[in-house]
């Protein structure tokens, strides 16, 4: 087999990139190791910056996110008993995120992919890349116990952290950067009303709380765990009882439970590699970079990788330059860094560390009430928020 | 004796409040256990917010700081081998600090209050508050052999971090909160022009420096440093030679050493204490909080609190009004704690820290780059440094 692109992977990015592609009339065959319906079961984030949704418009994928997708114009800090509001639209010149759920976005992009007769191959195993360092890379599989092996230009490795992509790469070409948070995240999902329209991010001194949703009658919340906590020691009840202590009282008032049908626990962790082009291979989101949930960039950095790959590969093919490509790597990462950045920092101003002394504790505070009380401050962190620009 | 407000500690801050309390008709005595010539002898900070030149005009104590001091309209943040100049006066609409040594300000409180008459008691041995904790307090100390009292209304503690203000208050009154600093600075002084117009707060691998300054021919720098150095191992070639390579080439170059005529390394410390006010004793500046340097705030913390706790007392006086009295402690931390985040932030960003894993070293290069780039940040950097409003 030939293609022009290889993609290894069949999550959100993987599939953004090949409808971006296949809009651009560029070939491409996404192979994955699990099943469309595995990659569906996934729980993951639901915040969608508006650059990841221009990208979906231009993938022609957007069109049941713009109508189910819940425009958010605003979050909650919530701190010393009470809420304190971010206007991000107002704070932004009009900028807004979108809450639609990742599942919901894989849903329509497999949709639009079916519908385009683009190239796939699902559970297939020991998907492995090859010659990326030469002109001809190739990547083989194997599937229904045969071995097969598709020619390619490029190979784009959108396989997340313990993909094969990464692990494909010479350990002397890479480098990787990685700070692993003593904390986790404890989440369940339930079908109930969101406890209110907008997101709340609770600092209390019991540990950090997340009330977000995935559309107005599925919730999903968090509260910050031990990393060495047991699923089963939490019941539904429990959970609620604590976070209700950690949300200001008229939410925990508010407060709407019932049975959840998925709850895990999830650790916290930045990483980046650099590079993140070897060749004629490139790595794309989660195979290069994991942010810690706070502040949702994990999604969106993805897209960001898409954007400046598939402008990449659009120029290679159109004029046959290597620019777009040549300066993959240093434009993706030059916005990674600044994810990471918030996405660390709002990590830090929000959990409770374990070996936090008192001076430290009283810094986190002051942090949260100039954050809050000042203009400039709630401007950076609505910016940021909102996504920087590609 | 009596009067109605004693003033211990002849530093900046109780020199100001006497000035202003004298304007105001308010009779006051200083006491210190030192003298003139020696709090002359103190080498010290040197960067005046508009707050501080403020209150210096009404304490009529101003008029050699406008011939003489230096305005400054902005900061250089120097890392990656460049400058990045901060425009503190275009970000903030329009304010400027002002260099200005704390000498000179001392000199000048000085001679004002010789001026004015008002009284004090320099080389007082044994100074100590009394009977705070009922309206009819007083002051205790030795001089030439002979042991004083002073009766009064209030006593401002005005005698720094190792005064005999803050130990005369019951330990289980008082909550301190501290963090020391894995570094010291190793500071000269020397009568060479400084390097640049403005100051440069330099981050660099090998460590922290600055270059500051007190005028145009006198200059102040710093370099980060172990807290086990000598200073008998640092000569002035040494020093200057580590604070060249810290500092981008332009600067190096440009540099005029010699012979410095004071070099200490000095610890970097946050510490505050709660409350700041015990009955009728007022903790004032560094009796009740230290900020580290960086960013140049003790002075001007001091300078807020005087201006907080001279308005409670020219109320009570006027008006026999206890209101400004009984919210001097909560305003004066309030914004104690802005600007010891202010000064904890400056120094997390700009030292290196022993312990500092390279995905934090990241950090802090993300951290620089996206203050420098983002103008919200940037001005929340310049709103702080040229001194959030009392």
């Amino acid at each position: 087999m030939r293609t022009q692109v290889v993609i290894i992977g069949s999550g959100p990015s993987g599939l953004l990139l090949g409808q971006l592609l296949t809009k651009a009339g560029i070939d491409n065959i996404i192979l994955d190791r699990v099943s469309p319906d595995y990659i569906l079961g996934r729980v993951r984030a639901g915040v969608l910056e508006e650059g990841m949704v221009r990208l979906l418009d231009e993938a022609g994928a957007s069109e049941r996110l713009h109508r189910e997708g819940l425009p958010h114009e605003g979050i909650s800090l919530a701190f010393d008993g009470r809420d304190h509001r971010i206007d991000l639209t107002k704070l932004t010149g009009g900028k807004r995120v979108v809450v639609y759920g990742q599942t919901e976005v894989t849903q329509d992009l497999l949709d639009e992919r079916r519908k385009s007769g683009a190239g796939g191959f699902y559970e297939a195993a020991n998907v492995t890349p090859h010659a990326f360092d030469t002109d001809s890379p190739y990547v083989t599989f194997e599937k229904d116990g045969v071995t097969h092996r598709i020619d390619c230009d490029f190979i784009a490795g959108c396989d997340g952290y313990h993909g094969v992509s990464r692990k494909s790469v010479p350990e002397n070409a890479i480098r990787t950067f990685e700070k692993v948070y003593p904390f986790g995240w404890l989440g369940v999902l339930i079908d109930r009303p969101p406890v209110d329209h907008e997101l709340i991010y609770a600092n209390h001194e019991r540990g950090f709380a997340l009330c977000s949703m995935r559309s107005l009658t599925r919730s999903r919340y968090y509260i910050q765990c031990a990393l060495d906590e047991k699923i089963e020691d939490w019941s539904d009840a429990r959970f609620f009882d604590e976070l209700r202590l950690r949300l200001p009282a008229p939410h925990a008032e508010a407060l709407v439970t019932g049975e959840s049908f998925e709850k895990s626990i999830a650790p916290l962790r930045s990483f980046v590699a650099e590079p993140m082009r070897f060749g004629r291979l490139f790595l794309v989101g989660d195979a290069a970079h994991i942010v810690p949930p706070t502040g949702a960039k994990g999604l969106n950095l993805a897209a960001s990788d898409v954007h400046y790959l598939h402008e990449g590969l659009r120029e290679f093919y159109a004029e046959r330059s290597l620019a777009g490509i040549d300066a993959y790597s240093a434009r993706a990462l030059a916005r990674v860094w600044k994810a990471e950045r918030f996405s660390w920092s709002m990590t830090t101003l929000l959990h409770r560390f374990p070996d936090t002394g008192s001076f430290d504790r009283k810094m986190q505070e002051a942090d949260l009430d100039y954050l809050v009380h000042s203009l400039a401050a709630s401007t950076a962190l609505a910016e940021n928020y909102v996504g920087l620009p590609f």
